[in-house]
């Protein structure tokens, strides 16, 4: 028994008491290929003790290679999880999201096959039945805080997928976390009906709850119920750093300029914000602002977010997870869990990202992509258009629904041999995952540049002019001079591009270690 | 006075009639720089004898290129005005879509500045302010069938932007054509607020009313009544071919598995389709197919749809316009018009393609794109990925939502010296509007690839293999096995692209008039 209760009290439904056995005893329900679904959400909520028991049988075992599984879970969940069934070589398929450094590993070396999906979209898709032969999943795993007499799952940090889950799972183990409180309340969850029966979400507030707290479960489908103290495995922030400070300053004054204008309400409009740096020092900058009810609705929920309750300017939070850092982010919501509970929706991402609540509330979208063209597409992605980071996340759910949809980065980014080697801002993106039908504004260290009925050519002079680093305007503007005559010239200029070398600052990164080309000039010989 | 009736009778706001003119006398009204929204949609709706009568002005005055304005209309507008308009130089910036040759040769060569937005974002954009300096439209061109006692706008063939442009317009000028019957009681209408205010679009069907048949529109910014008997300029039908039937057949195939599978309804979703010989192919298929109680949740529906109409096999369509052509479309329609107006509803663009109807609905989605890479990204817009064509359109408001998102191609079209000189299928994309995170399938003539839970080198091979014409497979695979070895040993194959190589192809049809390429051999030399 831990200070936060037992488990029989936490298994309010006594029939399932009879289910309850260790983690290692679960082993016997898992066979190679099979299609597992979890809970968990960046890494919020996920099964932990299951997972370990089957990674340490598999190790303990030399069955390295020999296990693999296709693994279906809302996000990225804690590397004592998915980076380490990637190191023990037990993932054959990775949908939509992971982190990790042997995970991401086993991605780009051709080991996992990873399918990369707008968030929003996997968790309808997997209600659907479209990632799997027969649409279902032979087993999920839920992390749980109680059961409740109706066998109704009261969830933890996050909801994921786990609506969808109950509807295409043939068995169901349950890990009931009795190491931290119960999350029992927090969550408003509804069960949605596949089209043509769909029903509106009738969310017209950020924190408006239209479900109830449980997941109706068949209890039937449990094979097991385990007990879990394992704490999530958030990482504490980056540290904010000059640059994002900067970030932060132009995104605010961009704030006051639109509420000047008319077009932005004096508490503004519902936040989303991305992950990272840059995201934290514009929760900081807003920590300090001068706007009050501010309301959030996200997809994470990160520390610095307790800041801004704490500061009394945030009225209200519905995120999908609540990512906190494993220290100091968990131990200082628990100890403070009147002042933040009530503040605080967890929903399912079929709801967080969903582009109805998002375009009807009009959230403000900001995340942070790879690279930016001149014309405004993003990379969000992949690196060099080739090597998977992270995945698309629900970066596009947001900046496609929201009311304005900003992407901010860092103007550049160190080499090993050039301190300002890569330029975020490119001539043409290596991989697109955003278009330019999508931003609204991009903004750097540098400044920001408001693209809103701006036309392409105008666009990138824009761009180039506001965001770019220094080291890199004239050779940006250099390109588009070159690229807009030649094209105009031939009739096909809306969106100027020269082929023959509008990826030569990447390829010559990948050669020379920076960016920085010292002319535009290319030879190419087709060689036929 | 007309067949259909008089303007005393379509003007029922009697005070109204003081302000009838002659569109001549509309001049006065329009000063060079201003910014002009206008009804109309993809050529339906729009106003005809006041842009006749400004173009006319600019030709008898010589006042070309002294008389620019700045164009905000829902989609295309026949080629008598926005056409005609670019050839004479009255265009400074068009918003969002066109159609046209000389349109198309004035944004290509930099004379006319185009904005390319999915429609379904234009529209609210607009009411937003986004799109001029003060948020508003100096003056709002309208056609419609009649103003109700109320001062109420009942629309034409379209609903477009109207709702929003009564809340942006400064002036108004109503253009009430009589050269046809009244649409009166064919729109569903309804007034948006803006976030945080927003209430949400409760329709569960296709056809389920939500609105007011009628705009409401503030008398005293009406400045002038004009009475037109110009039909819309719809074209006539692309002939369907050997090639599109052979896609429809494989798309309807698709869906016959998809009932089977038990991921379709006996009677499908509700079907978006996008303009051109395929999606005419498509739906005549269904006409002669064996699915029943069809519905449409669409933007625009052509002629074939009365067809779908006779054959009793659909029950229903919703769209933002009613695109017949001049001839026979529309008069087959006003010939039997009890036949068909009860089971059409026209919406405004901001519903039409809001994402909300679209994902609760589940529509299913088709369009036509100028080309789509082995990985599934889209390009809908840009020939060579800088020529605009038309726009995207709402092609991604559909493919992003849908329930099913499937873009249909020929696999290759002709050049001058080559009858098979373009794969539509290529390497990456020239130009991405819609990325591999959307789609679901990519049919050609060829085959369909089901792509719906494929990670991205099984994708490539899936839709060369399904989809690429034989001309090209062997050439496509050639640079996917290159491309993977290379990147997979440097750990960077996630997936696999080589920058000096993606667009030889693309190349190669520039410099030799075909996407064959006798070899994937490059030479580049970055001359640094
Ligand atoms: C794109 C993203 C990784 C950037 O976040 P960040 O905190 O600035 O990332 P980091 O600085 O840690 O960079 C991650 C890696 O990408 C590399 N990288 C980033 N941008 C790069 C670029 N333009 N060129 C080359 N490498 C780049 C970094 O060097 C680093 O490499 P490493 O892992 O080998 O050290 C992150 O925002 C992301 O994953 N986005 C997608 C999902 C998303 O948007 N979620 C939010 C909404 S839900
Ligand atoms: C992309 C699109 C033009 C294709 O439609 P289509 O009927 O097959 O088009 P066409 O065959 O008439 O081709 C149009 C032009 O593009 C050229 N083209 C099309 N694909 C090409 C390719 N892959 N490479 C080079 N040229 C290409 C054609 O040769 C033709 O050129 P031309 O005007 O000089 O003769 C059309 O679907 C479109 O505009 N889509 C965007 C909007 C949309 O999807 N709307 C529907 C939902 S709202």
């Amino acid at each position: 028994m831990s200070q936060y209760g037992t488990l029989e009290e936490r298994v309010r439904r006594k029939s399932l008491l009879s289910k309850v056995m260790k983690p290692e005893d679960c082993v016997q329900f898992f066979k190679p290929g099979m299609n597992i679904g979890c809970s968990g959400f960046t890494p919020a909520g996920y099964p932990k003790a299951v997972p370990i028991a089957l990674a340490d049988h598999v190790e303990k075992n030399g069955l390295q290679g020999q296990t693999k599984y296709n693994l279906f879970i809302g996000a990225s969940v804690g590397v004592e999880f998915e980076d380490r069934w990637a190191s023990l070589d037990m993932i054959d398929r990775r949908w939509p999201y992971q982190t990790g450094k042997n995970i991401a590993k086993g991605i780009n070396t051709g080991k996992i096959r990873m399918g990369d999906k707008h968030l929003g979209h996997f968790a309808q898709d997997v209600g659907y039945g479209f990632y799997t032969e027969n649409g279902r999943m032979d087993i999920a795993i839920i992390e749980v805080s109680a059961i409740n007499e109706d066998c109704g799952l009261a969830l933890t940090s996050s909801c994921g997928i786990v609506p969808e889950l109950m509807m295409v799972a043939d068995k169901i183990i349950i890990e009931v976390n009795t190491g931290q409180p119960s999350f029992e309340g927090m969550h408003d969850i509804i069960m949605q009906q596949k089209p043509p029966y769909r029903q509106p979400f009738l969310i017209t507030h950020a924190t408006q709850r239209i479900g109830t707290p449980y997941v109706p479960c068949d209890p039937e489908k449990i094979v097991a119920i385990v007990e879990s103290k394992h704490r999530d495995k958030g990482r504490a922030f980056a540290e904010m750093d000059e640059k994002s400070e900067a970030i932060a300053e132009h995104i605010l004054d961009f704030f006051h300029h639109e509420v000047k204008k008319g077009r932005l309400p004096k508490n503004l409009l519902p936040l989303q914000s991305g992950v990272g740096s840059i995201a934290n020092a514009v929760v900081g900058g807003l920590v300090k602002g001068d706007f009050y009810n501010l309301t959030v609705y996200t997809e994470v929920l990160q520390d610095t977010m307790l800041d801004l309750f704490d500061s009394g300017k945030l009225d209200g939070a519905s995120a999908c997870s609540l990512s906190l850092s494993e220290d100091p982010g968990f131990p200082r919501f628990f100890d403070n869990w009147d002042k933040y509970f009530d503040k605080i929706v967890l929903r399912p991402l079929s709801v967080s990202n969903a582009p109805e609540p998002i375009r009807r509330l009009g959230c403000i979208a900001m995340n942070t992509p790879v690279e930016i063209d001149i014309y405004a597409h993003a990379n969000s992605t992949l690196v060099g258009g080739t090597r998977m980071i992270n995945g698309l996340g629900g970066s596009g759910d947001f900046l496609r629904n929201g009311y304005l949809k900003i992407m901010h980065t860092p103007s550049v980014r160190p080499t090993k041999t050039d301190p300002t080697g890569i330029s975020c801002i490119v001539p043409h993106c290596s991989h697109i995952d955003h278009t330019e039908h999508d931003l609204d504004c991009v903004v750097t260290e540098q400044g920001l540049a408001d693209l809103r009925g701006v036309a392409p050519k105008e666009r990138a002079r824009l761009i180039i002019e506001k965001c770019a680093h220094p080291d890199y305007k004239d050779q940006l503007l250099d390109y588009l001079e070159m690229a807009t005559k030649s094209c105009l010239e031939r009739g096909v200029g809306h969106e100027p591009q020269l082929w023959d070398r509008a990826f030569k600052m990447h390829l010559n990164l990948e050669r020379n270690g920076t960016m920085k080309v010292k002319n535009w000039d290319v030879k190419i010989d087709l060689c036929e």
